[in-house]
């Protein structure tokens, strides 16, 4: 069989501003690929059907610190996908085989075995997309959380910063299942409208817009909070804590890239008596992981989980897609659907 | 027989830059009172033998707004203290009983009865004045917020912040017991032997001449920090934790008074999967309370549990008590002896 073209992702510099497509990463469609006649040498060749971008990914362009997270002019980006098997050396993995984890930003690639890849089985049918937001890590990220630390009672309010966000996503249907009452923050208006309508939250809104502490002023005080973002929306909560109040810290995004906040309300962990759990996923994946992937795409496949996706279709606008993660102008989770099956 | 002196504290004024005996306390003895002659109406005349000054006592007269807890002019000054009982008609207390609990800056004062005053036994002969101390109300917040909190492991590294107060001596001491490494940060360099000599903290430094963030540097990362001052503490403890803090947030004195500190660490409660734990002494006592008595005491008879004292003797010295431990200027537990038996 004649090769065939291998469109990829190759990083190009770090940004600036604001991610350039072309320029902070550049599609690149020069390389071919035999699909038959490629030596494996033992490993396998996959066709990556989508990959995922998210804040984490963005880490890598913008020169953060995050240790063996950088990348050099004209490395592949890669990040968390789902591919299929085409061609196997290693017994673990067959041709038809899906699999997920860091996936390169390639059409076609030869590894050297699935390593850390996980099989996916998917029982339900459903789209490979899913894999990467509420049914991959965001999902898993807030499950574990949640599980782990919220101990919500029935009519508790929880308060979700970056609800728009598939963490956000599966973070307020948890809090919904359990039943509390769900308070959301996002980013734009059509953004507040996903998390009332479909994603389920009682109170959503447009942080940017609307004053946090109003919002919280009037619908709490909060039992629970899913820490997104850090900052003045953490400020906000611990004012409006109720006592006992526990706060998941999973992420500090404002904190990180955002100027300097003076918080103002720290003495209220004293006077609340206010619990908050800083952790990372991975820590807590080996206790709740098989419990995951048992429930979670049953509950998607039975409408009992929504999601919301914001899809991009070819490699070639994986730069469009970062530059709208980066701007906070994705509707629910981001992908980039690389190839079909 | 005849009336006695009944000498007093009463509340003069806010204090403006620092506490002046006379002016923000009064000591007035024109009072007296007729031990045998004055009717009980069911209560209880008891003799205050000693009460504490603490930064709580402090809040009193600094117009902070903790309900309850303000005083008008001339009101009678209260705070933690123990009395004997002189006469009853309370069936809850017989003469020569002693309770411990809120307690008046007054030598000879009628109660309606013991209310939520604790008959102490005290088997061991302790000095009443540890009852206000490691083995009262501070004690016990060390002895609940560790045993709840603090999952010590054997060789874990503990930093107690403002661990000169009995508060954090017996932290300290929890976590020596607990084959812990103890650094221990104070106010002035006698603190600091004592913290070393007395309590036995491995390492103690004093905060206004040596850099926490120095310290820790060197002697950490930390594994507990005991948490009484908050703000720039708690972000050089941020800055050097282990994975898997736990952090005990019993008190952020430096948050409530102090100017404001915009915190640099706070995305390490992320990174370093870090808990803090906000609590109040009292709703945990009911878990403990009993254990507390059944142990402590014992262990300060038989010189397991150490303790500082700064006594003054006599209520016309309980302003400049106050003013001392306003100015950090106590060494160890102020205790003011107001009686003897």
């Amino acid at each position: 069989m004649a090769p065939v073209k291998n469109g990829r992702v190759v990083f190009g510099d770090y940004v600036q501003d604001v991610p350039k497509p072309g320029q902070t990463t550049i599609y690149d469609s020069t390389q071919t690929i035999d699909l038959e006649a490629i030596a494996l040498n033992g490993g396998i060749l996959i066709k990556t059907l989508v990959v995922a971008v998210d804040p984490y990914l963005l880490a890598r362009f913008r020169n953060s610190n995050i240790p063996g997270w950088s990348l050099n002019k004209d490395d592949l980006v890669s990040y968390l996908g789902v591919g299929v098997v085409l061609r196997s050396e290693d017994p673990a993995a067959k041709p038809g085989d899906h699999l997920y984890g860091l996936m390169p930003f390639q059409e076609y690639t030869v590894l050297p075995g699935i390593g850390e890849l996980r099989v996916l089985k998917n029982e339900e049918k459903l789209p490979w997309s899913v894999y990467v937001g509420i049914a991959g890590m965001p999902g898993q990220t807030a499950w574990v959380g949640w599980k782990e630390y919220a101990a919500p009672q029935k009519g508790d309010v929880v308060f979700v910063s970056s609800g728009a966000g598939p963490v956000g996503n599966m973070a307020i249907q948890l809090a919904k299942h359990a039943g509390c009452k769900v308070i959301a923050s996002a980013g734009s208006d059509e953004k507040v409208r996903e998390l009332r309508d479909t994603v389920g939250a009682d109170v959503a809104f447009n942080y940017k817009t609307t004053s946090v502490w109003d919002v919280l002023a009037k619908e709490g005080p909060i039992n629970i909070y899913w820490d997104n973002v850090g900052a003045e929306s953490l400020d906000a909560a611990l004012q409006h804590a109720a006592t006992g109040a526990r706060f998941i810290e999973c992420g500090m995004i404002s904190q990180l890239s955002g100027a300097p906040y003076t918080m103002k309300n720290l003495f209220m962990i004293v006077r609340q008596e206010i619990k908050l759990f800083g952790f990372i996923t991975t820590t807590l994946m080996p206790k709740y992981l098989a419990d995951f992937y048992k429930e979670v795409p049953g509950q998607i496949a039975r409408g009992e989980l929504k999601y919301v996706e914001d899809r991009k279709h070819g490699l070639e606008l994986a730069g469009e897609a970062i530059r709208d993660v980066w701007l906070g102008q994705n509707r629910g989770k981001s992908v980039v659907i690389v190839g079909e099956e």
